[in-house]
């Protein structure tokens, strides 16, 4: 296994095709670099300095060997550029398109072996490359207006499409998600999924996995690393190319084939992969899953203030194979007494538009030892929910050490109860089927 | 028929139980009556003026017939309330809850012989009522700093639950979906579900209905009604208590048997009638329902700048039954001539992250007359996407008239992207299946 932490944690670093224009891709990805805990060689034979950096005329004339140089220079350049890196590189990545996913398969083996040669890997080509937000690295030419990074946290994307990491990260932003690793290898010419899964799996910034992929290098290779890393923690996998329209095209994405998306799914099942339907399932799981540790048993308990949104979560559940038992007599008993007539005292448990935020307390430590994981549902539009509802759920939490989500509809209050929520480590959702996936992708296959 | 114009829209209004009090729910209910483009009357025996406006004893001491009655006190009280409004109010809508939905069917049914012997149609009980922006009739008892209300748009919402109403006005709001009437009527006592499509069915200022149930009173009503007004415009069934639990959690929620879902799913289907499976899937189908007439075939093209997303809706394609029809081939050989090798000329067409925005406008120019629907994919993180992108969607929407919809991702430039689209008729969704299955719902079952 090769130790990729030198890729994803680099000591030093060059950027080859580094340009002193901010508008410039080259410029974009040096004034990104600049944060990075480490050295920053630019290489360009046209200026002595860029961004206030000693620049090299070539990789052959670093000053030291560097653990990663990025390449961004136009295709044909990329084999001369390489061959220049011998003993002067760990790992190389390159940006640059116009290898197998144009056809240009022989310009792709003949980077392969060159770097073989020089002793480097290649992560590429055709990518944007590596985000460590706790080594502050990010070698993608994004300038920060155009897409916001998420804070550090414990999930980790491997995605074969740049694009879909981009959307995942800004998605991940949004949901207020944390990122430990994100990497987009493109046409895997030499480093491939497997090779991150193995890494990631002994990393301990990392706590999840999100994969997205379109095609598999080598699937025996794939499924391997893949149920070894599930083995270690959870891994998320979105295949995409599902079809004979979107098969078709994965295949000009990135130039492999994007192969028979039944046999891939029952070799991942038969090997209890995980596997998500697409990119809103992707981030509600791995939102859950960064958020808590998954825990076993599939008997869930859902408490709401508004009929109607309970009923469609228990749907939902049903969607999702959880059960949603009646309650033990003794709490139902218990409850009865403790409740307003009119609350229904069930499952689902629905406390009204009448709520008080210490209904909510009462309902979860009655239930607490009797279910797997809980669902709560505070629709913010009556008087009863305010902010200190965030305490109820946080304690009830580090009491009972299970999973728990939240739907909070959207409103006054939301965000305010939002936060302190999501500080503790209750993920809260926006619909009360999101809500649902969350607890579900906590509960899978637990059992 | 029932002309429901009185209802939806009242000269008069008197609200039972108003209360000078702006927190209790009968101040914040007539403090959100008072904007209403008609006479507002509140009863109370003991007060002579509440915020401002003369106030009455009893409903039966009021100035005039008012169109409706908004009645806000304890169960037990409300026989008593109604009698009194006799002769004095055409309808009544019942805020309070207590009645069949804990049980008191006998309760309700007594109401349900008054009100007729009054001549009153009955709304409700246990709803939060009515929502009409046109009119500034909202008799909701919700602050509007607990619940922003969207703008007046085109889409008529009918549901049985109120904190689903709630959640969906919410929810559309964020959307920046318009609406145009808003009912929630509880326990169905008097009005249901079918009176309110058949009004609907008429109402110039409604585009599209949406329709949250949980339980049908008369089976063959509610299909004659629904059948009827999906000839006239399209509507959208989000059925929940599906499975055993949520069927459960629906009785008690409004007192009535949710019935056997697979015989309501087969009749629905029978009757040619749409269903939507959760509350992403609605707000998603009913925003392009609301921005765009629904039009015939299946055949999409997607363009892209992010060849993943691309997958990602190529897949979600197929779920949704659309087609993606290869390019015809002098299209192909046109825009193989003026698009850079790299781009990858086909469907989806991925114009690639160094796509520039007049790319966007010469490519669905040359595949506007050969597709039935357009999805078009802008990735904001590269260079080329600028704001300037909405006027070459815009443009083709205006000279196509076919459906399209958009999947932007978040960031800097996303906002300045949506607001014009969404001001022309496109709508923006945030995830490739989401703009997919918005674009699904347009085609959807028209060919």
């Amino acid at each position: 296994m090769t130790d990729l932490d030198r890729l994803f944690s680099p000591k030093s670093i060059a950027l080859v095709g580094a340009s002193p224009d901010p508008d410039k891709l080259g410029g974009i990805a040096l004034r990104n670099l600049l944060g990075l805990k480490g050295a920053v060689y630019p290489v360009n034979p046209r200026y002595g300095e860029i961004m206030g950096l000693r620049a090299y005329p070539s990789a052959s004339e670093l000053p030291e060997k560097v653990d990663l140089s990025v390449i961004m220079r136009p295709a044909a350049e990329v084999p001369d550029i390489l061959a220049a890196h011998r003993g002067r590189a760990r790992f190389a990545l390159i940006v640059s398109a116009g290898f197998a996913e144009i056809g240009e398969a022989g310009l792709q083996q003949q980077i392969v072996c060159i770097a073989g040669e020089a002793g480097m890997r290649l992560v590429g080509p055709n990518c944007i490359g590596i985000f460590t937000p706790r080594h502050r690295l990010d070698t993608m030419f994004v300038p920060h207006a155009r897409l916001r990074r998420p804070r550090r946290g414990n999930l980790a994307i491997v995605s074969q499409s740049g694009a879909v990491l981009m959307s995942l990260l800004d998605a991940a932003r949004i949901a207020n998600i944390g990122v430990s690793k994100a990497v987009n290898y493109g046409n895997a010419a030499d480093l491939d999924a497997p090779d991150f899964f193995d890494y990631l799996a002994e990393d301990e910034d990392t706590s999840v996995v999100v994969s997205y992929l379109e095609s598999v290098g080598d699937g025996r290779r794939f499924l391997d690393a893949a149920r070894r890393l599930s083995g270690r923690k959870p891994l998320l996998i979105l295949k995409a190319g599902k079809g004979a329209g979107g098969g078709a095209a994965a295949f000009s994405h990135t130039g492999r084939l994007a192969g028979n998306y039944r046999v891939f799914r029952s070799l991942m099942d038969h090997c209890g992969l995980r596997e998500v339907e697409g990119f809103d399932e992707l981030l509600d799981a791995a939102k859950a899953l960064s958020y808590q540790r998954p825990a076993p048993g599939k008997r869930v308990c859902i408490i709401t203030n508004g009929g109607g949104a309970g009923v469609l979560a228990s749907d939902e559940c049903g969607r999702q194979g959880l059960d949603l038992p009646g309650l033990p007599d003794n709490v139902r008993d218990e409850l009865r007494r403790e409740f307003p007539s009119f609350y229904t005292v069930a499952n689902p448990m629905d406390l009204t538009g009448q709520v008080m935020i210490d209904d909510y307390g009462v309902a979860l430590s009655a239930v607490g030892d009797h279910y797997d994981g809980f669902l709560v549902i505070a629709l913010t539009g009556v008087p009863g929910v305010t902010p200190g509802l965030a305490g109820h759920l946080v304690r009830f939490h580090g009491t009972v050490n299970k999973p728990i989500t939240a739907y909070i509809a959207q409103g006054w209050v939301a965000p305010r109860l939002t936060r302190p929520l999501e500080k503790a480590g209750v993920p809260v959702y926006h619909s009360p089927e999101r809500a649902v996936r969350g607890l579900a992708a906590l509960l899978w296959k637990m059992a």
